[in-house]
C-alpha cells in the first residue's frame, strides 16, 4: 500500500543530499521537511563527498546547473553510488539546451539511478536526443492524454528498461513505471503548473520516499507522486477568494506536512497497467 | 490602454530568460507565472545561448552577480540582441559597488536594452558615476517627491534618451519614460519596501509585458509598473491583524495572479507628462 | 532590557551584509526587513569589500559554501573587521564535512567575531574537531536538556572564552553566553525545526541586533534569540487547521514584523546563570 511507503518516511526520517537549482531550493527543503525527512544542500566539489556520505539519498536536479555544480554532481553521484545510496535525477530543461541534455545523459551513463523524474518533453529529449522542450515546462505536443496513453505507457516502460531504473513522467496524467509495471496516476490539479518548482519538490520528496523504502522503488515513487498530487488537491480545496499561486504554493507544502497514510490511501487515484 | 498590455501577456504567455540574483529568484519566477508568462533561469556561460534562444525576453538583474554570471550576462545579452529579443536590465545595487556600477554600464554600452528598471539611487549612479546608494534600497535623498517631480521627470527622460530605451524609476512615485513622454504613476504602498524583491519581481514581469507587446515598449512598461503597484494595494487590503511582510509578499503575487485588464484599467493611477 | 535592544534595531535600521546559503537566503532577507533593518547579499570576491564597507554588520553563513564564496568570506571578514563592524558567524554543517569545519575554524582564527550562532553539534564540532553532526540539524545526543544543562552552560561559556566573543547555542533550550554570563532561554517551539532556515534567519537578525546595540553584544544576542523564539510562539498561536510548516514559516516572519519592545519584554522567558 502507498500509505505504508509514506509512513516509512515519517518513521525513518532519511537525510537527503540535494544538488538542486537555486530557484526552487527553499521549497524543496520545506517539502522534504514536510514529509518528515531532512534535507541538506551542497554543490561544491570539495564538499559533496563528505555530505553525501552521511545521507541516505542523493537528489540531483540540473536546473541552473553550472560548471562547478556539474563537477559536484559527478563526484557526489559516484560516491553515493559506491555507498549504495538512493539516486534520483531530475533532468530540468533537458532538451532546452545541449548542456542540460548532455549533463543528464552523462549522469545516467555513469551511475545507476533509482529514479528519474521529469516531464514528457525532458524524458523524450533524453530518450531521443531531440530539442523541442519549451523551457522547463513540457511542450503541449508531448503531454500524456487519454488518447495517447497506451503509447506513452509503453514509452515510459521502455525508458525504464533502457535506464535500468524507475521512471516518473509527470504532467496532467502521471506515469510511474519500471520495465514491466506502470502506475497511471490521476491526482493533482492543472493549477500546480502555475507554481514554480512543484516538479522539483516532487523529485526531492521522491528521494526521501526511496530512501525510506529500500527494495520497493516503484511503489515508493508512485507513493511520492500521489502524495504530491493529493497535496495539490487538498491545498486547492482550502483556497479562498483572492488567493493565487503564491498562497497555493504554501498550502501544498502544508498539505504534505499534514498528510498521513490513511489520507493518502483514500485519496490516491491510480490504476496499474 | 494598459489593460490591453496585460491581456496580451495572458494571451501570448511569453517565455522569459532570467539571469537574476538568488535572493529573490523564487518570487521572480512565481510573479512571472502569476502574469500568465513562463520563467526560465540560467546563468552558466555554456548554457545561456541555448536557453535565451528559445525565449522571447531576457531579464538581467545584477544582484548577487559573480564573475561567472557576469560572463553569462554578456553572452546572453549579445545572443538575445542578435535575435531581436526584448532585453530588460535591473541594475541592483549600482552605486553600491564599483563592480555593480561597471557591470551595468558595460551591459548598457554593449547592447540596446528595451527597458532599464531601477530605483532613483541606482539610476543616478549609472547616470553620474556616483556612489551614494544605501545598499540595494534607494537613498532617501534621491527619492522622487511632489517637490522635485519636474526635475526628476526631466532626469528620467534624459536618461531614456541617452540609453536609447524606456526607463522605469520606481519608488514612492514611479516614473516610466522614453525621451518624450513620462508616465507619473502613484500606485503601490510604502509597505512594499519591507519585502525583499518587489523591484526584482517588477523587472521580471516587465520583461513579460515587453515581450507580449512588441513595438509598444513605453506603455508595456507602464502597465507592468501599474500592475505591480495595484497588486500591492489589493494585497494590502486583504491583510489581517498579525499579518506582516511575509504574508504580504504572498498576497502581492496572488493579486497579480488574479489581476485582469478591467481591474488594471480601473485601478491604474497615473498622469502623463 | 531586551526590549530596548529591539527598539534600537527599529530606530537605527542597520544595513547587514550577508554571505549566506542560497537555500534560506530569501527568508533571511525578509526576517531582517521584518526587524526594521535592511539586508544586502553579495558573495563575489571582487564585490564584497565595497558592499561590506557601506554596512554596519557582516553575517557569514557557511551553508552551500563554495570555493568562490569562501574566498569572499575571508575578504569580507577582513574588511569588516578593519572597519570595526559587527561580525556574526553561522557555522552551518560544521562537523558534517571537513570543508565546513575547516572554513568555520579558519574564519574564527582570522578575525574577531562578535557572535557565533550554531546548534549544539556544530559548536561541539568546532570545539572538538569531531564529526558527528547529522547534516545541518543537531544530533539528538548533543542537545541541551534539563539534565545536562549545567554542563552545557559551562561548555558555552568556555567556548565563548576561547573564541573571545558571544556564543549562541540554539535548540530546544537556547544558551547565549560570554565567558562569565549565560542566558538560558526557553522561548520557541519544537515545530520550528520542521522549517528550513529558522537558524539562518536568527543569525541574520542577530547581526542587525548587534549592529544596533554596540558595546552590548551579550544582551543584543539574547534579545535576538528571544525575538525569534517568541515569534515562533506567536506564529504558532495563529495556526489554523490544515496549516503546516510553509504557512508557519510565513507567520514567524510576520510575527517578527509585528514585534515590539513591550511584547518582547513580556514574552521573553529566560534566566541568567
Amino acid at each position: 500500500m502507498l500509505g505504508n511507503c509514506f509512513t516509512n518516511v515519517r518513521k525513518s526520517s532519511p537525510l537527503v543530499h540535494n544538488i538542486t537549482n537555486y530557484v526552487t531550493v527553499n521549497d524543496v527543503a520545506n517539502a522534504i521537511l514536510a514529509t518528515g525527512a531532512s534535507p541538506i544542500m551542497s554543490d561544491e566539489p570539495k564538499d559533496v563527498e563528505d555530505i553525501t556520505s552521511i545521507c541516505g539519498a542523493l537528489n540531483i536536479n540540473i536546473g541552473t546547473l553550472n560548471e562547478r555544480s556539474i563537477k559536484a554532481m559527478h563526484i557526489a553521484a559516484k560516491k553515493a553510488s559506491s555507498l549504495g545510496h538512493v539516486l534520483v535525477l531530475d533532468p530540468v530543461g533537458a532538451g532546452a539546451s545541449a548542456l542540460r541534455t548532455d549533463t543528464a545523459a552523462a549522469l545516467l551513463d555513469e551511475v545507476p539511478f533509482t529514479l528519474v523524474r521529469g516531464n514528457a518533453s525532458e524524458l523524450k529529449a533524453l530518450s531521443m536526443g531531440s530539442h523541442t522542450t519549451k523551457g522547463v515546462d513540457a511542450d503541449e505536443a508531448d503531454a500524456v492524454s487519454e488518447e495517447n496513453l497506451d503509447k506513452m505507457v509503453s514509452f515510459v516502460k521502455e525508458f525504464a528498461k533502457a535506464a535500468g531504473c524507475v521512471v516518473a513522467m509527470t504532467g496532467a496524467i502521471d506515469l510511474v513505471a519500471d520495465e514491466r509495471t506502470c502506475y497511471v496516476i490521476r491526482n493533482g490539479r492543472k493549477e500546480m503548473s502555475r507554481i514554480t518548482g512543484t516538479g522539483c519538490q516532487l523529485s526531492g520528496i521522491s528521494a526521501a520516499f526511496e530512501a525510506a523504502n529500500p527494495g520497493n522503488a516503484l511503489e515508493a515513487a508512485a507513493a511520492a507522486v500521489c502524495t504530491m498530487g493529493l497535496a495539490g488537491e487538498i491545498a486547492f480545496s482550502r483556497m479562498q477568494p483572492g488567493d493565487g499561486n503564491s498562497t497555493y504554493r504554501n498550502r501544498i507544502i502544508d498539505a504534505i506536512y499534514n498528510m498521513d497514510a490513511k489520507t493518502l490511501d483514500e485519496g490516491a487515484k491510480y490504476e496499474i497497467r
